[in-house]
C-alpha cells in the first residue's frame, strides 16, 4: 500500500456540513493526512477551525493564494487539496490549486456555469493534475455492481432510463429562517442552479455513469413551487439518450415525505436494475424470464467495498462517499509513483463528468426558458 | 336496498380475460344478473359459452342488434349492458346500446379516437342514460381516500404530480407468438393507441381523479422499443396542470420486472400521498412537518370498501372492480326508482371521463409527432 | 366442467362476518348456488337475512333438524352445507348434517375440544362425506407454491419454522364495548381458546400444510394481557417437528401496529422460503448461494390461481377462500359423479386438518398450565 | 471538547474484521489516537499488522503484559485500550489491563463464561475503572429513541417483545473450509457458545435495552443443525420479563436468506415499536388508534447522531458503532477531567451489562439441557 497523502482542504470550517463528510470520508478511507487548511474566509473562525481540527496554526491559511504559497515552500507540503467550498467559489480555488501543480478534489458541482467548467477542462489537463469531483452516489458498491453488469452486456441494449432525485426539506421557505445550508443553496448567485443543480446533477450523472450512456437531448420543466425563492425548486426533465433509449428525470426539493430519495431505474432489453439511495446496500435486478432478484451487497457476485464490512452490516453515506476518497488517493499515488492506477479508479468521477454535468445543467435551463428540445 | 338488475354483456366470451372480471366483480357486488349476452362475434364460440354462463339458449344473441331487438320484446329484458370487446368495437356498440335507451357499462379506453367519444358523450347526454367507463382503478378504497384528503384540502395547493404505469409483459415481441391479448394489444386497428392507450390512459385518469385537477399542457415521447412492433409501448410525458402543478407521467409495457405497476404521487404545500397499484391496501401519507404515516384500510381514518372486508384481509382487483359496479348499479337503480343516486356513486367514471381521456391520447400522440408542448 | 352444487348455510345471517366471505368465495368460483339456509337463531333475523339472499321463503329453516327435514324431501335439495355459526356450534351441527349424508363445509376451528374433533373424524369417515374445513390461508397460490417447493426436494431437509400471526384489533378491552366479533371471540364457552383458537390455529396449521411436516412436542407461555379478559390473548410457543426440526409460534390480538400479519418463514439445508398474509401475492425465495428471489404470482414458476388473474392484478383474501370452495366443490362433485377427484384439490384442509388443529390447541393449553414440553 | 485519548489495542492484526471495525469507528469518532498495540500473538504477523497501522515500532508490543509494563513507563502511555481478539482471550487481558489502572473498551460477549464476567464487574469496580462492552446495536440512533419511547411512558406498561437476529452465513460447514471467522466461532473453546453467544447475545442485550426491562426467566432449545459442527448454530426462546411481559428471542445463523437480520419488535398498553438492523434509520411507531408511523433518522422528533449525518444519508453500522467510542470516549475524558460524564454517554453497555449477557447464555445453556424454565 502506498503511504497516506498530505492533504489540505478549502472550506470545511465550523458548522459546514459537507466539510465534515469529506474528513469522514477520507478518515475512513485511511490514506490522507489532513495538514494544511483554509478553513473559512472568516480569520476568527478560520483559527478555531484549525485548532478543532487538529492543525498546526502556521498551516491554516486565509486564503487558497497563501496556502499555496506557504505549502509550496515546505519538503512537507500539500499533495491533493479538497475544495468543499460554496459551488461559486470552486472555479477560481480549483484554476489556483491546478496552476500551482496539486491534485485537487473538488465538491459537486464542478462550477456554476458550463464555461468556467470547460476552462477547468483544459487546465486540468494541460497540468495533467487529478481534479476529482465528488459525485459520491457512484462510490456505493451496488452502484457500481449496476454499471458492471450493464457494462457486461448481459441486460442487453438499453431502453428506458428512469431517474429520480425527490427531497422534501426545502418544501417551505426554510431559507428566510436562516438555516445557512437552505440560504446558499437557494442563492442563485452562490449555487448557480437551485435543485437542478444541487441534485439534479446527482441524477443526471449517476444515470450516465451506471448506463455507460450519453443524454442526447432533452426538453424541461424548471419550476418554482415555493412563493418568494428566486431558484428553481422542482425540475422535470424527458431525456433521449444517444443510442435510442428514452427516459425521464425528475428532481425536487418541495416533495414532503422524502429525505433524500434518489432512486436510478435502468430497463434494457434483456432485464432491469433498481437501485435507491435510502437503502443502498441493495439492488434490484430482473433477468428476462425470471423473478426478480433482490441483491444485497454480501450476496454472492456482489462487489466488496473499500470499507469491507460483511453483507448486512450496513454501510451508508460516508463508506460510499470514502469509496471515492480512495479512488482519488489512488490516482494520486499513481503519479506520485510513477506507475498507472489501479483501472477501477478509472471510474470516479473527475473534471470531465463535472463539465458534463455543467452541460446538462445549461442545456435543462436553456430548455426550461425555451420550451423546446436541447441537444447536451 | 335494490332488486338485482338484469345485466348484458357484449364480449367476453370464451378466453376472454376482462369479461370475466367484470362478471367476478358483479358477482362479488351481488347487484347484477346476467341474464343475456353477446359472448362473441363466432357464433359456435358465442353458444358454447352462453351454456358456460348458464344463460337460456334464445338470450344468447349473434350481434348487439340482435339483442336489442330481443331483449326490447320482453317484459324482464335487459336493463343495463356491459361492453367488453376489444376498443375498436366500443363506439358502435355503446352507440347502438344508448339509442335502445339502454344503460351501458363500457371497458377503457371509451373509443379509438377522440370524435367517437365525443359523440358518445353527446348521445349519452342526449338520452339520459349512464355510460360508465370502468376506470376500475378508482374503485379502490385508499385511492378513494388519497382523492378526499386532497378534496377536502388539508394538504394544500397542488404542485407535484408523478405517476406511472410500467409493466414489462410486452419486453418481447409476445403478439408474434399468437397471444392473444398481445396480439390485439399491439395492433393499431384494434387498438387505437398502445402503452399509451392501455395503461397509460389509466394513470392519466388516476391522476385526475385523485388530485381533483385537469392536465392543461403536456409533451410527449412515444417510443416504439421492441423492433418490429407497429404501436407504442413507452410513453414519456412532461404534465402542466391548469392550476400551476407540474409532473410527469410514464407508461411502459417493456419494463423488465414491473408486472402491473401502476404508481401514484401526489406533493402538495402541506404534505404528500403515494399509492401503489400492487400493494393497493396502503395509502402513504406524509404531513409537513412530521414523519410518513403508511396508512392501510382498516386503520382508523380509513373507508370501508363495498366488500367490507376488516383490515389486513387483502381485497384486490376484482374488490375494486366491483366498486364501480356498485356505483353504476346504484345510478341504474336511481333513474329505475326515479331517485337521485347517493353522492358517493357519483365519483365512478363515466363517459365525460372516458372523453377526456381521449383528449389527452390524443394530445400525446400530437406531441409526439410535433415535439412540442399541447393543450388537451 | 361439473354442474353448480346445490349449497345451504348455517349461520351467516345479518352482521355476520365470515358467512359473508363464505358466499363471496363461493360466488367468485361459480360452483355454487345458495338455495336453503338457516341464517341466524333468531327468526326475525333469519327472515330478514334470508330475503336479502334472495332465498325462496320456504328454504329459509329455523334450525339444522329443520333444514335437513325439508331439504331431504325435495328432490332439489341441498348437497352440500357451509356451516359458519360460532365454534362452540360447530360440533352438534356438522354432526347433524353428516348424519344426514350431507357434504359439509365448516368453519374453523372445527370445534372447541379434541374430544369433538375427534368424534366428526369418526362420522365423516363412517359416512364417507367431505367435511372440509375453511383454514382459508392455505387457498393462496403463493402458499400452495411454498408448500411444492418443499415436498420436490430442492430446498433440502427442513431445519428451522418461525410461524406468526399477530393482531392488535384486542389489544384494548373492546369485548366491553359491545363489538360483536369481539364479544363471542373472548367468551370462552363460545370460542374454546382465544388467540390460540382464532389465529394460533391458522399458524400452526399453515406450517404444518406447507412443511409437510407434523410438530411433535411443544411448549408454550398462553397469557392474558389486557385485564379482566378470561380468555388468552398472546401465546408464545416452541416447535420440535418430528423430523428434527425446531422453531417457534406467536399468536397476538394485542399486537398494535398489526391488521392480520400472519407470516411464515420456513428454513431448509438448500434454502428458505418467506410468506406474509398481507402481501400474498409474493414468496421471497433464497436458494443456497444465490441472492433472495422474490417470486410474485404471475413471475415464472408461480402457480395459476382459480381466479385466473395475471400477475400484478392482486388478488386477496376473497380469492384464497374462493379456491378451497373450489376444493371442496371438486370433492363433492366428484363423488356425485363417481370418479375421484382431482389430485390438486387433495390438499384442501378438511375433518383430519381440523382435528389436528384441535390436538394442538390442547397441547398448548395443558403446556401452559404445566410449564412443560408436550407431544401433540 | 476534551483532548484525543491516547489508545492502544490488543488484537485487530491482519485479516481480523472486528478490529478493523473498532479502529474505523475511533476514526469516524476522532477522539482517540491509536499509539500502541499488540495486533497478534504471532511476533511476525504483529509486527507486519503494527507497520500497516503507522504505530512506532516500539510500540508494538508481543503481549498484554509487554503493552501494561512499556506503556506504563512512558508520559504519553496510553490511556485506554480496546480488546477485540476472540472471546476466550477477553478474561485475562481485560484484567491485566483493569488491573494496570487502564480503562478498557472490549468486544463482546465479555467473556466466556459467567464466572469470569463476575470477577471482571467486581475488578472494574475496584479498580473504578471503564471496561465498556461493545453491544453495538445500542449505538444507532433509532434504537435509542426506541429506548427513550419507551422510558418516557407514552407507550404504556410492557407486554411483548419479539426479537430475533437470524444469519445464513453459517448454514453451511463454513468451518471446515479454512474459513477463519466460521473456524473460531464455531470451536466452543475459542466462542464458549455459538449463535447463542455470537448473536443471541445481541438479541438479548438490544431487547433490555430498548425495554428497560430484564428477563426473569426463560426456556430454551439450543440446536447443532449442520452435521459435524461442535457448537449450537440455532436457539429458540421463550422470554418472561420481571414485570410481567411475554415474548420470544431467536438466534441462527443457519437461516438462509438472511444476512445479519437483527430485529426487535416491542409491543406496550399504548403501542408499538419495530426496529431492523439492516434498515437502521427507520423505526416504526404504531400509537394505539393510529396508523403506523414511519419514522427516519431526520424526521422530527428523531435525534441526532453523533455523526450529524441529514436524515436520508445512510449511517450504518460504523458510525453506531462510532458512537459507543464516542460515548466511551466521554467516560474516560469525564474521568481524567474529574467531572461527571454527560447524561447521554451513562447508557452506553458496559461490564455489568457484559455480565448481565453471561447470566443470559449460562440460564440458555442450562435450560436446553434441563428443558425446563431457568431464572436469570
Amino acid at each position: 500500500m502506498s503511504r497516506p497523502l498530505r492533504w489540505g482542504m478549502i472550506g470545511g470550517g465550523e458548522g459546514a456540513f459537507i466539510g465534515a463528510v469529506h474528513r469522514m470520508a477520507a478518515r475512513v478511507d485511511g490514506r490522507y493526512q489532513l495538514i494544511a487548511a483554509v478553513p473559512s474566509s472568516d480569520p476568527e473562525k478560520s483559527k478555531r477551525s484549525g485548532v478543532a481540527l487538529g492543525l498546526a496554526p502556521d498551516r491554516v491559511y486565509p486564503s487558497v493564494e497563501a496556502l499555496v504559497a506557504g505549502e509550496a515552500k515546505r519538503a512537507d507540503g500539500v499533495e491533493v487539496v479538497s475544495v468543499v467550498t460554496p459551488n461559486h467559489m470552486h472555479y477560481s480555488q480549483c484554476a489556483a490549486l491546478l496552476e500551482a501543480g496539486l491534485d485537487v478534489i473538488c465538491d459537486k458541482p464542478l462550477t456554476t456555469n458550463l464555461d468556467d467548467a470547460k476552462k477547468l477542462l483544459a487546465l486540468a489537463s494541460a497540468k495533467q493534475r487529478l481534479l476529482g469531483v465528488t459525485f459520491n452516489y457512484t462510490g456505493y458498491p451496488m452502484v457500481r455492481l449496476a454499471r458492471a453488469l450493464i457494462a457486461e452486456g448481459s441486460l442487453g441494449k438499453l431502453r428506458v432510463v428512469q431517474v429520480e432525485y425527490p427531497q422534501g426539506w426545502l418544501a417551505t421557505a426554510l431559507e428566510k429562517t436562516g438555516q445557512k445550508q437552505a440560504a446558499w443553496r437557494t442563492d442563485p448567485k452562490q449555487a448557480g442552479a437551485g435543485a437542478l443543480g444541487d441534485i439534479g446533477s446527482h441524477a443526471f450523472q449517476l444515470a450516465e455513469f451506471v448506463t455507460g450512456q450519453q443524454v442526447d437531448e432533452l426538453i424541461a420543466d424548471v419550476s418554482t413551487m415555493v412563493p418568494g425563492r428566486a431558484i428553481d425548486d422542482n425540475v422535470n426533465v424527458l431525456l433521449r439518450f444517444a443510442g435510442g433509449a428514452r427516459g425521464s428525470l425528475w428532481a425536487s426539493q418541495v416533495a414532503h415525505g422524502h429525505l433524500n430519495s434518489l432512486c436510478l431505474r435502468v430497463y434494457c432489453e434483456e432485464g432491469s436494475l433498481q437501485w435507491k439511495q435510502e437503502t443502498p446496500e441493495e439492488l434490484l435486478v430482473t433477468r428476462a424470464g425470471e423473478a426478480p432478484r433482490l441483491m444485497r451487497r454480501g450476496d454472492p457476485g456482489t462487489p466488496t467495498s473499500s470499507v469491507g464490512l460483511p453483507g448486512g452490516h450496513p454501510e451508508g453515506f460516508i463508506e460510499a462517499f470514502s469509496q471515492l476518497y480512495t479512488d482519488f488517493a489512488e490516482h494520486v499515488s499513481a503519479r506520485l509513483e510513477a506507475r498507472e492506477p489501479a483501472k477501477s479508479a478509472t471510474i470516479a468521477p473527475n473534471v470531465v463528468t463535472g463539465t458534463r454535468v455543467m452541460a446538462f445543467i445549461d442545456a435543462v435551463l436553456k430548455s426550461g426558458q425555451q420550451s423546446s428540445w436541447k441537444k447536451i
